[in-house]
């Protein structure tokens, strides 16, 4: 009953629907929203009139079409990234008081840095990174952290495969690589200058739960920049976060 | 083809499915999930199934299933629950180093008062709020101001429909209410005391977009607080988010 002729479900076929809305594409008709998804005028047009049905997509009076502020709803309530959020965000405020630069907490997902969160100051430096944005994981300080602390089956898929340079900085030899995330895992801390962007440098730290890395705190400043204030920010509020995400749940 | 016999659609079903997570029910088994979608329990595991193929939902390895990190990134990326957190968060993060209490964003969803965002201080006041929860219209800060604001039509509903009192200072009597909402409008302020949580005073304002009302920022403070402090800083952080909010995108 849920399954096409192609043999792909409508689970699929809805999340490609919702995957086909970002920053630069927030507002879509349905045709467009069809061609993206790669879904034949017909079934898109019909699945979308479901979706704005349950209020997980808006179609406004023009019949332009856009996530509905019911997706965000049911995404926040049971999201492991609110309650991590949570705990982080009074503590990324402590770091932005003393660093006024971008402060950011980011996620292993699907191999790949997810960014949850950043807070920036308006005259800080250029900063690619974007809320629910993603970076390669060898190439931002956050993704180091996280790729360092990965299970071995992912560190070693990712340095078996090409590592794009990002950069004239980023590091793309896989021994080199391997060293650094060595000296990560023993440092617990990584300093990437220019590895994004050649203007900037990344210091990130992990985050643990319960031994567990499960997130990185980090900073992007101007590239000279000296790094130990931020670098003693980072590892206090991360033990900060930590210790509140060891708690026991209210 | 997407529908079942009961004439729901598959994304209907999607939707119950993902509504039954919430910050009490992050993890549920397929069981628990079809109990409370209402779903028969083959659909449920099937649904699950391929939710958990598109990354919406993820399983852990004893079967249990939990919200995708994927689903809050799509519902993030295209949203503008995010752009208005964004254009609004430095100025609450300015609110929050002055007035050292909650200071929460709300936009009108489906008829109640949906909370956005959420800064708080270790000690302050009982709060009954949480990001991504909802309150009454009629009784929160942030409710009375999008209800102010709100279309005649949806007044009207509202102030037809029983007036729960969530506490013996909530506003019941729809003449009273009427009366309130009139006065917001011209003042463009509310002091609610105790109409949520007797032991706390809501103050809220409106946040205008092209001059049309998106949004409420409120602060809670305890009870007998004076006002003025906050008033002020809330009516200087709406008019930066609004400026913010009407600039040219990026």
């Amino acid at each position: 009953m849920a399954n096409s002729s192609s043999g792909e479900s409508v689970a699929e076929r809805i999340a490609r629907i919702l995957e086909t809305f970002d920053a630069e594409r927030s507002v879509q008709t349905p045709s467009e929203i069809a061609r993206r998804a790669g879904l034949p005028s017909s079934t898109a047009h019909r699945l979308v009139t479901e979706l704005v049905g349950t209020g997980l997509l808006d179609r406004d009076a023009d019949g332009r079409v856009r996530l509905g502020m019911h997706l965000w709803e049911v995404a926040q309530r049971g999201s492991r990234a609110l309650r991590l959020r949570e705990a982080a965000l009074p503590f990324m405020e402590l770091v932005h008081a003393r660093v006024r630069e971008h402060i950011q907490l980011a996620v292993l997902e699907q191999g790949e840095a997810l960014f949850l969160e950043r807070l920036s100051d308006a005259r800080a430096v250029s900063n690619i990174t974007r809320i629910a944005g993603r970076l390669p994981l060898h190439a931002s300080s956050s993704g180091l952290v996280l790729l360092a602390f990965a299970d071995d089956e992912l560190r070693e898929r990712v340095l078996a495969r090409p590592l794009p340079a990002v950069t004239a900085d980023t590091v793309t030899d896989p021994g080199r690589l391997r060293e650094l995330l060595a000296r990560i895992r023993q440092e617990g801390i990584v300093v990437a200058r220019g590895f994004v962007e050649p203007v900037s440098t990344g210091v990130a730290v992990p985050i643990r739960q319960r031994g567990r890395v499960i997130a990185a705190l980090s900073v992007v400043l101007p590239r000279e920049s000296p790094t130990a204030g931020a670098v003693e920010e980072l590892r206090r509020a991360a033990a900060g976060i930590s210790r509140r995400l060891d708690e026991p749940a209210e």
